[in-house]
């Protein structure tokens, strides 16, 4: 299996990514692709020891940054490394791709150069979020601001096939972030997705609150994309000000300082729990292709963990599955 | 002054209420009329030493519910706790009106019963949120779900007069709920109120991301009653699982009990922080009378808290400040 990466998309790139891929070669069964800048990504990799045949590197000359708009990266930056490593996807031997960059560059160069699933007008970028006793799939985190309710039935169907298929989930349930938990809650939208999703979709089970996403049993919820970056971004807001608040508070009072060493491990599972970064990527679900999509900030183990993420979808041939999914309802 | 309270609505009522309203009156230069089931009421006003002539009962025969439909209040539950104290407020004497009950109803009742403010087309409800380093009051937290960009720029004009009188801010600064800094980020309905906002209101600072809502230097901030509702939802939802995982977490270990001890203190203030419940009530906007409403799980301190921010935004005459913001704009 080969898996395209971005060597240069991410606040930490390339170090970050690159350490990420190592760490992804040794340990797993896999040949990785970095796409980027070709001498900088040499220079990285010099300093580690692994097998060489099982990363390659292609050039790609350009630079995406966090403020190139996407349809520009589409008719501008053609030699970024996005556009190249998504279009490796169209030759036969490449897997996967994987980015940490600018994430509405990556969702318009995956639907331009992929296309969709056919059935599919738009792509929703899922996320598995931690829960007080395992994980759910939130979809759509910001593709798709502004879907029709046919969109969210397809985040449904789709999300359902990771599900099952990924997370090892049989017949994974279905919920709808709304703002009140009965029928009819909600704003216009909220309506006509509850509707259409109660009537077409199976093991749909209404309405989810936002303060009941963290311990909700639907095992895939979907939202638009405008509520579902809200949810993500107001969640990492308040863990950092928490911490911070946390902080100041220990250092007032000496007896506070030597129970935050006691519990270090305890208080670091908290915020490890809460951070998203750490469970690798987000799947870019409705292009023709495997596309996953990494926080900023990702670390080189939020790397190697989306690498594995990539490969489990490779493996349990989640397109086939999301096409005859559509397809067969 | 004279406050008026449902001493029938909340999780807890009567007895959160009624000891609240209890402390408020011993501490506070104010008479409260309590509106609820007079026997349950004085039964409970019974077991405290407080002065007599500083609170009044007005009965009220009906109770709503959380599952009460706004509507069906108003029609058919004319002699309920939220009615009757809403419709004391149109009789001179009784200066402001609070609730812990449906919201739903508290926001129907106070439209239908008070109308609205000359100029303003549906209220909002403001909450003051815990930040870093003090507090902003986020516009709308759930009247309005689906608002024109006119109505953000009304909870604008508003909460810059709630801001400086009770909050005591000069010159209030706003911003507006989006999911990208730039100008043009979000979808149709944040672009078109970016644009009003700019246009129209003083001391407009731009976009703020979710992320930012606990640290952002704007005093108010706006937003869609769905997405506010979404926002002040997740922040509960997380801090409550976050409190279940450390508490897991630290039975693990006795070291980490010990610690966690020692630093008590310190997390108690980062629970206490991040809980709204804790700063009283939530001010209704827009409509004509001064309407406060509480969390559903109000504690006694939370309905001192809010006869005491109900307290003063009377002495500051918001109501009459409102009036002239929104005419001499």
């Amino acid at each position: 299996m080969r898996i395209v990466v971005d060597a240069m998309g991410g606040d930490y790139a390339p170090q970050n990514i690159i350490a990420g891929v190592v760490d992804a070669v040794k340990e797993f069964d896999v040949t990785v692709t970095l796409v980027g800048i070709e001498p900088q990504v040499r220079k990285h990799l010099s300093g580690y020891d692994y097998p060489k045949d099982r990363i390659e590197i292609v050039h790609a000359p350009e630079v995406v940054d966090m403020h190139d708009s996407p349809t520009d990266v589409i008719r501008k930056k053609r030699e970024c490394s996005i556009t190249v490593g998504i279009n490796l996807l169209k030759q036969p031997g490449y897997d996967a791709f994987i980015s940490a960059g600018n994430t509405g560059a990556c969702v318009a160069a995956s639907t331009f150069f992929l296309r969709m699933i056919e059935g599919v007008d738009r792509p929703g970028i899922g996320l598995v979020i931690p829960q007080v006793n395992g994980f759910a799939l939130l979809i759509d985190v910001g593709a798709n601001t502004e879907p029709k309710p046919e969109h969210l039935y397809r985040y449904g169907q789709m999300g359902r096939v990771y599900v099952q298929s990924v997370m090892g989930r049989n017949d994974p349930s279905v919920g709808l972030v709304n703002i009140g938990e009965e029928e009819g809650k909600g704003s216009g939208f909220e309506k006509q997705a509850y509707q259409l999703l109660q009537e077409k979709l199976p093991r749909f089970v209404g309405n989810i609150e936002p303060n009941e996403l963290f311990t909700s049993k639907a095992d895939c919820i979907v939202s638009t994309g405008f509520v579902g970056n809200v949810i993500i971004k107001v969640s990492e807001g308040l863990m950092e000000s928490a911490t911070t608040v946390l902080k100041r508070e220990i250092k007032k009072s000496p007896l506070a300082m030597v129970g935050a060493l006691l519990m270090m491990g305890a208080l670091r599972k908290v915020k490890k729990q809460a951070d998203y970064s750490e469970y690798g990527g987000a799947p870019l679900l409705g292009v023709n292709g495997i596309v996953m999509i990494s926080h900023g900030r990702s670390t080189p183990k939020a790397i190697k963990n989306a690498i594995r993420a990539a490969m489990r979808e490779v493996e349990h041939k989640i397109l086939e599955k999301m096409r005859s999914a559509i397809v067969g309802a």
